[in-house]
């Protein structure tokens, strides 16, 4: 029944709105089941019933693409964490697709089978080395069923290069996406470039995620545009940015930030940013639009319901949820009601009831 | 095999930490399970996935009650609601029990039954009314296995000296608490008063839950302390205060807030604000410690792991949770490896990265 | 001529408004002339064209009472400061009335001899050698020309008693404010308790200065009024508070502040939170309206011009003043013209362009 | 006497650092003698004491340079405001130059005749209009004994470089600031080749005054002084920035932001950042250093006191000021005491005691 599905290049090429999904390591710390640090997924097989209902709460929140939970799912970076002795890569890999695979299928979800970072790339640049990892990844995701591959959070436009090469083989869709900044990875090559190498290696998709917040990721996904435009390339363009508002990140982003990755409560988004966002992200062009971590499920459906009207529908998740606070108006003290209108949230500059902690912090690090 | 556990008067009465569950209705409706507004809890029967993984993480976390997901689900609340039209209440009060039970018996957890406040009450202030729909709920519960019954938000001390009078009837332990501050009740009623009333009518536990932040909370629960000292009376303490940082709340709370209820998140506790809360209200004399609205699974697993010394054992989420950062000990960057500290963490001060936004709100209504 | 003025009590007996001056100590360290730490007024002798100025500003801006530079101005307090090796008190005091004079007589200003705490009652308590102390600086100014007597910045109602009973065998008015917080006096005596004694030692007119923010302040004067109601007596009143916002001070006042003395920058009061000071004093039954530390020139006439209606007339430096920012309305910029408006100053909330700052801070000491 | 003064020019091409003064109009309104909106300088005439003694305190703060109180003092400006009708602008220039004269003798000071951007350069382009108009403003300054020009306030570059062609036929040393930012002049031209022109025009010092903050106008003076080097021109550098934070001023400068003029208080450099700047701006190589609206007396013997030691001593004013706090020293309290070194007040982040305030501002206009 799957097969049926529209795929992801079919929806893009349609010129449709693809909301992508949320965070999946920072929620799975704060509901028990990852280790802050290394961050590593083993949660796929140890407690599947958690990784479970959270791809379910973001499908209902409207999702179109779920990814796999096989974050820095690659044999070396499970080895160094030391957060598994009795699981192997494979094992996690290949169960995160039968999960994932199990809730888009509740829903009209596409499958993406996701790949990032490796520890090898940072201490041997070896080309070989580093594609036999991704080459062994992509292998578990295609003893399952899956819809296309995703390369993301790469610091380094040239491993991701790598990535999407191997990827390509598969003969299948190829998003690609770097966690930079503006000013570009971090060899110092501009989105603009790192665009265009990336496109030139076969990725359908191209865009930035994690790291920064949704209009600084905004402004580098514009830089990548215009690179490829300038380059006469075509690609699509995708988002998924930090929940959190980070607007003194430097370079390194939100690793720089004092607050990470213990303290980060007061910076993140409420919904109403999340409108803002998606509106934006939208105009810009983008048209697959997701979050990266600190994006729960409501700000997923916050997405789809800024982009009702352009996708024609609304989640299943929206049944519970008034649109702009509507469902305040029942509210039994009048100034609650009074928050029933859209002017209210839009507007509201929200106190963090900390008056002793200053609003910016210095960053930490390069 | 759940007869077997120890009551929650017998751990009480040793002494014991007893740590409470954390707050359901905000964040299922952050899930997309509970529609803000009416908060009812349909989601009992309509997803009991989303209920019972919520229950699952805050047993993992180290909380030794899981209330039954009964918030508001008096007949008279549901229908005015008009969230559920083919559901009755007996049908969510029964699924909630059997979720909470199946839940708790995957480890040693205990069942608390759960009652509100009541439309009724503030509409006709009848006792035999209100009583009636206590008796109702009560009745639903005494079908299904649970511990002890907890009759929590209440505003005025009458209605929970009316609920705690008919609970009492089932022979099952009772506690509750009231969602005021330390002005008193809603009739200003001073919470040393409000305590006596309750222990005289028959409270095993008394306490505050919701509405304002934990170290308002503490205060209030002192002076129920010393209210029933004065009066030579004995009763367990316990507290289950909000997850967010509210200092400038008046008398009604949370709902006052311009931020209440879509825009609280630059107010959420750090979890290193919920050990310094963890502590205090232990220091404090209460021993049945938990939280409310904004209180998540990782809030729970600090009060947990602060209390850790006092209880004996660190919860099972703590397999997942380095103490005080550790885990960020191996991080790539070195000034992330920096902050696997205690130190580190009581001592930040966290910045919300909104420059234009106030730190502290004007409060709205009376 | 200055004989035809009207004397302090005649116009507090006639129900006038008496405007006050703003703070000598902090502005003339600020103009380089008074060393802060001792604060002592040797500037009176050695550069009496600055306190002339500063005398004269006040005038124009609409104060009617002019109190001498005489602060600390006590032979022991002189000579712990080591500030002055060939000025006596004597000569300090004696300038320092005959620059208030020379001023006061350009207008309709009238001259308040002012003494305060002393080093002496700190160490001693003795009433012989206090009382001595005060005496000694009575006779200085009974050399000159002064209207009536002013007792400030004791932190001791005791004190302040014993200077009141020296004071008032001048025959002449005497007024008597404390440093003290709506807690009372550094003894505990209560604000009522504290005017009921400074009453019956004599005081024709009791009140706050300095120390706590103008709100604050007015609390503290509303309970020296009830104290003074319960006790059937009868005394006018009146207050000169910081020009600084001091929401989290405690007992000790802003000397417990981080900021206390050389960053307290960004507390400054505006002109527009004078005007709601000036009518919150006035409404609480407050007629003598001055301040003190951090109360600058333009803070003094914002008091006159919103109590304008209420005294009849402008001072004359509103002739360089448009009300309300009217002298914007011509202003080159589209955007600055549109801030000529009473309500766009009125709702203002200033930020302080600090963003890693926080907004309160945490109070050392007691 | 004042003929055995060396000159501007003298001193800085010894290498020597020029302390400027401070803001004449900011303070000026706030003590009462000038009107906000237009900012003219009438004072002089009608309040010379006032003028005499801000030019005092100035001298007495270590100021090498008084700068006549001729702010706007056009012909055109001074009949546009309406603020004068009995008094000329020729009567202004004159008594101004007297009361710089007067006090400056007191010292070693200099005088320099200051002119700044007309009315008629906006309205009309027309250069031998605008000619016409410093020409007279210079005739008046040379029927005194002023010792150098000054240019400054000037947004456009092109009227700068007119004011100076003029100022140079006096045979008197030019000096020209620019109220720009980083990006440049009005018209778009940088800083850079802004300071060419200058330069080009026959000013011997150039640089910024007003508008921004020191720190962004360190750059603007930097990006100037690149410009000249790449011009293979030389020119002494100068820099009269605001004392307020304004890290958020878009290009217009402080008048965009919404605390302009009335409610900047928040916004005031304490006379840390002072020495902050005055390093930083002699790192930058700039050796006239002073301030504008905002720069208070004790801002200038901050600047005064930071460099002591390349200038080889203290001002006057220093004899009342302990450095870095160190008059606390013997204060009662021991927590004050503790604040009496460096290290204290380099690494405070002053609160602002206004917690419903944002920290920072969404600019106004363009």
């Amino acid at each position: 029944m799957e097969n049926k599905k529209r795929g992801i290049l079919e929806r893009l090429n349609a010129g449709e709105v693809v909301v992508g999904d949320g965070g999946y390591v920072l929620q799975l710390e704060r509901r028990g089941y990852v280790k802050a640090g290394h961050w590593t997924p083993e949660a796929a097989v140890e407690h599947p019933e958690a990784v479970r209902q959270l791809h379910r709460e973001f499908l209902r929140a409207g999702a179109n693409v779920l990814q796999t939970f096989t974050f820095y799912c690659s044999e070396d970076k499970l080895e160094i964490s030391g957060n598994v002795t009795n699981i192997t890569g494979a094992q996690i890999n290949e169960a995160a697709c039968d999960l994932a695979r199990e809730v888009a299928n509740e829903g009209d979800g596409l499958v993406a089978g996701g790949v990032s970072q490796t520890p090898c790339y940072l201490n041997s640049q070896n080309e070989t080395e580093v594609k036999a990892i991704f080459k062994k990844q992509m292998d578990d995701f295609l003893k399952k069923d899956i819809d296309f591959f995703m390369a993301e959070f790469f610091s380094y436009v040239e491993e991701a290069v790598w990535a999407v090469e191997v990827l390509k083989t598969s003969g299948k869709p190829v998003g690609a996406t770097l966690c930079i900044s503006p000013e570009g990875d971090m060899s110092g090559v501009p989105p603009g470039e790192c665009a265009v190498r990336l496109v030139k290696a076969g990725a359908d998709i191209v865009g930035v995620n994690c790291h920064l917040d949704p209009l600084t990721c905004i402004r580098t996904v514009k830089l990548m545009k215009e690179g490829l435009e300038k380059a006469g390339l075509k690609a699509h363009l995708m988002i998924q940015p930090l929940g959190f508002h980070t607007p003194e990140c430097n370079h390194s982003g939100y690793l720089s930030l004092p607050e990470f990755p213990f303290a980060l409560e007061a910076r993140a988004m409420t919904r109403w940013d999340v409108h803002k966002y998606a509106r934006e992200a939208y105009n810009a062009g983008i048209r697959y639009i997701g979050g990266c971590c600190g994006f729960e499920t409501y700000h997923i459906r916050a997405i789809s319901e800024e982009l009702a009207a352009e996708r024609g529908f609304l989640p299943p998740a929206s049944e519970k949820h008034g649109l702009w606070g509507a469902g305040l108006q029942m509210h039994t003290k009048p100034w609650v009601r009074a928050r029933a209108r859209r002017e209210y949230w839009e507007n509201l500059l929200p106190a963090s009831g900390r008056p002793t902690c200053p609003s910016m912090a210095k960053p930490d690090g390069e």
